[in-house]
């Protein structure tokens, strides 16, 4: 069993299960103390369902989209899965928030992060919490900040695979084999049950990049999430399967 | 001992030292088989210090950039360097030296291969030599091409550091840890008489890259060198130092 | 003629005029109804004639300014020109004015928006308000806002040419003939009395869009705007005069 | 039904296949006159599982490859299918192709051309073949090429969609609706025996480009073809479905 | 003696020093007035030795540093330097603090300014205070803002060298030799007890962008400053050394 | 007078007027010394007007072209016109040329040089001569190419703008200002009888860049050129005007 934790900061209450469902349960499956911090409910921009309802008020979408997530983040393994309830459309990104962020990044202290891509036309909402999370990151590394608290390390930053990547200028740099845990990742996706016209597109991602990450390595994978990493890949040898096969 | 090998494609009988003496020395070190193919001598382009003497031939100054590349490459541990002598200002590239190339990836089936920048406002003969190094691959991958030999997979390519990085819109997004091999690449670099001026510059590269790549990894890195990988790095794990510590 | 609607998005006064005036005179010329925003009177930034008079005033300016933009609009064959009187130098751009553009998002439901481009380092105001605009119509489009009121579709977004396109990063893909309401551009070009000095620059600009659309059509158009498309033209073929000849 | 032709360059046989077999059947089927230029057979680098059988030959390799570009093309109602045969891995385009390429758009004089994306690190062919039939375009517009036959005018060129779009820096800014021949695309699929493996991924890409593109326009569309554009959309409305309604 | 003043704006106390210690420097020897604006005394994110003391506080730490940093302002012939003291890690940029800086602007009316990157995945305070100075340059130049007081013109804007310069996608277009007040620069470098690490460091960043200043011109350069202007080099003439010799 | 010399490499006879008659007028009048070459007399792809005469034969087209071409070097005050005559469309550049180039860069030993853009989709043979003339500069920068004779420097190196330049990735980061030798680059202009069309269009575009260079530089600047410095600005002073005033 691997030791060790990984935070994954979420925009919406179901974008960590699209975009990052894989990663979670493989990482969980070796032991990792995965958490997951929902900013919002996507009460507003996700729920068209929901709102197709008669009588749909805001605090049972919400309650709703609680539900769903919460039953994904179990499906994957997740330790821990946060609900801020920071608003949506726009989301309030708030000051007393980033620090409540970096706070958590020093108790957890993970291995990874992960977090939407630094630009989409489609949605402001995951530019906006990429630039957060990311900041929140670098408070957590500053000494100065809460002196008595130990500071963090420089955890990798992975980018999630936007709804429209080419548009979203985002590139994926790094593709993450998930066919051992794809079932689990498909089990979660089916939690999303008000979303349910994303259940086959996001298959077909995963085989995607899963056909894309084979014909990268010459290794047998059916499904794969791809990332963007922000920093260098920092090593200790440029041999590609070193301790992975 | 890693079983293996390596292959690396110089366009100049030094360039292979500068950048990618660390790599090499570490591979090596571990047990890898790694050839070295100079394509020419840089007789013309790099050679001033030579063409500086009395009555000097081009004869004698491939000569003397032989034995300084084939010292180099014994304090490396290279197992095999090759020279091509493929002229230089302009390199000559034909599609029977492409084939040539071909046999051998096919011939050492490399685990990873590393060469020039796409691009060098400083040097015509680097991105040629990178899109020759790359389309030979590609040619090694085709089973129509000599069908009786077996084709190879996909080894990850890895681009050196140009001589100014930003003027060549080169990326550095992998840093490998060469600290423990320092000792290696410097008497390597000293092997390189006639260019004493750069023994310094490549110096400070790896001080700058190994601080780089301690600031992007928590891990103390003294001498690092900095690469650009062409295709996605294809992971089972994004916990970073997953089978390397 | 055709149904419809469009809404144009201008930071400063004067701003749908130099730069979509060809495409609202057209649109409108064909029945749509055009409304344009003007989000502030450009009175810091952009009246320097007028404050070379003596005792003049912000509320001075102001006025001249609407009184101009009017006029312009006027010419152009505008349906209903608004002035939200957001400050200048900066501008505001609070969540309720994001809101109140949403709802009219939702009011006039557009055939397509045109606001300005993504970065601009001779004008702050101008990418504040291409990301506020973009942000309003991405709101618009949300179920859970003001779940009473119909959502709207998916409007193209087209970027205004900037004052120096190159520094903007701004790409031109899409060019509009306007030699045909040419000359109502022109009038409205000539009611900006406080910037004379601009008559003859955006004269020209048209004129080398023009030729460029020209040059990329094999049609004779005089005269042309530039944009840039945000989104992907998504077409029933790709025939590039299908039902416009 | 619309007069006119098309022209697609496809740098290996079955490449108008997978990348514009939606684009060629719905304009064959509005009438137009598809042109089909294959400059290679891809005996070498994409007929892996022909190259498995037992006492196989470069030329039973080939006209295995044509029986099923002939059959792929009968199915998309390609008026005229040729077969250049220039060799492959590497291509060999020569200066007499170039001219016979010019000669063949002042021939058929087509509304736009087809072809493959600037870059492609997995296949060197793709950005070669994208350059000359680039380059055929300009020389078939010079009036001083055979000054005795009627220059072409500006025919729009769109790129194909490459196997990995991201690492080919291919940017989809133009999405075809193919859903109403999505039938003739997926049967001339079929005609490609030889690479069963990518039937499945292929029409998983025409699902996911037919996704985006009603995301980004309200309409209902299931099957789409992306490609990049390399000269601006000239336009005389900015109404996205103005004419094709 | 040069006439004339320049503006430096700096996120934290200390970055003058390591990024623009030798522009100051030169221009100050030459007669300038540069004023330093230090926004921060980077109290949080760039005291990680101070904060190892046992005791320390944040009012201490800000003394240090704020001693540091007048030292370093003497050393470099610093006429005037501003500590404003506006929080670290997040800055807290105002719009008072704005007008605060533009009216600077109109005050001194600086040949040149230099600011930090745009982009810098590692430290988020520097591409916000980017923006914040390009933005109160604009603000400066609009004559509707404080009226009575006389405009700026376009003084050109500068950019720092960041830390990991390529992934702060910066490019560095100007190199400004700064060989003759390296001394004085080392001198300012070693009033930073607080981060001796960084002492070789940025010597080391120096010697290489000297070096590649002599490269790109012939002279004999051994000391260096980056820059990436933002706005073009507008130019009397084409040759590099006119008036400079 | 300004001791020195500069080389321009044009594509096309015409080419060196439209796009860099202002810096040759400006130079030369400056005692510059301005050596012209001409690769191609463009006699197939920019000679419509020419074709378009009955009988017209290759010869003619290209003695017409000459002419023009030595009228406007005339009016420019070139010292030396050279025309190649490698061919149009598509041009021959061998390595004969390639030598041939790099020998007349040893002999002038020029201060800058200035070519065409690195990209161009509507010109095949821009791009082309941009990397020959660029690799001749290399070539003679090396020691071993004809080691008796003496090397060149690192002359700055500044690309034309093209006819469309946003379409060719090209950006104008050097303003030069030309309005003291307009009257001499219109008169160049008006030399070249068989474009006629394109006297305005060229006219408009210095007015552009003279508008924008005074914006950005608070000169009186009434015409400008604009080039895309390939290399850094190597400079001893950040004072915009320094020996310029």
């Amino acid at each position: 069993m691997t030791a060790g934790t990984a935070l994954v900061v979420s925009a919406h209450s179901a974008d960590f299960v699209w975009r990052a469902g894989g990663a979670i349960a493989l990482h969980a499956g070796e032991g990792m103390d995965v958490t997951v911090v929902c900013l919002s409910y996507g009460e507003r921009g996700e729920s068209a369902k929901l709102w197709r309802q008669d009588g749909m008020t805001l605090d049972r979408v919400k309650s709703e989209r609680r539900k769903e997530a919460e039953n994904a983040a179990k499906a994957l393994g997740v330790a821990d899965v946060q609900f801020w309830d920071l608003g949506d459309y726009p989301i309030e990104l708030s000051q007393a928030s980033l620090f409540r962020l970096s706070d958590l990044f020093r108790k957890i202290r993970p291995s990874f992060m992960l977090t939407h891509s630094r630009e989409d036309p489609y949605n402001r909402d995951h530019p906006l919490v990429s630039q957060f999370a990311q900041e929140a990151r670098i408070v957590a590394q500053a000494h100065g900040h809460e002196p008595d608290v130990k500071v963090i390390g420089a955890p990798p930053v992975m980018l999630f695979e936007p709804h429209q990547p080419e548009q979203c200028r985002w590139m994926p740099n790094t593709l993450l084999d998930i066919t051992p845990v794809w079932d689990k990742k498909l089990a979660a996706i089916k939690c999303m049950a008000g979303q349910e016209h994303l259940w086959e597109y996001y298959t077909r991602v995963a085989l995607q990049r899963g056909a894309q990450a084979a014909r990268n390595s010459d290794k047998k994978i059916t499904y794969g999430e791809a990332y963007e990493a922000v920093f260098p890949h920092v090593l200790e040898t440029l041999v590609p399967t070193e301790g992975r096969g």
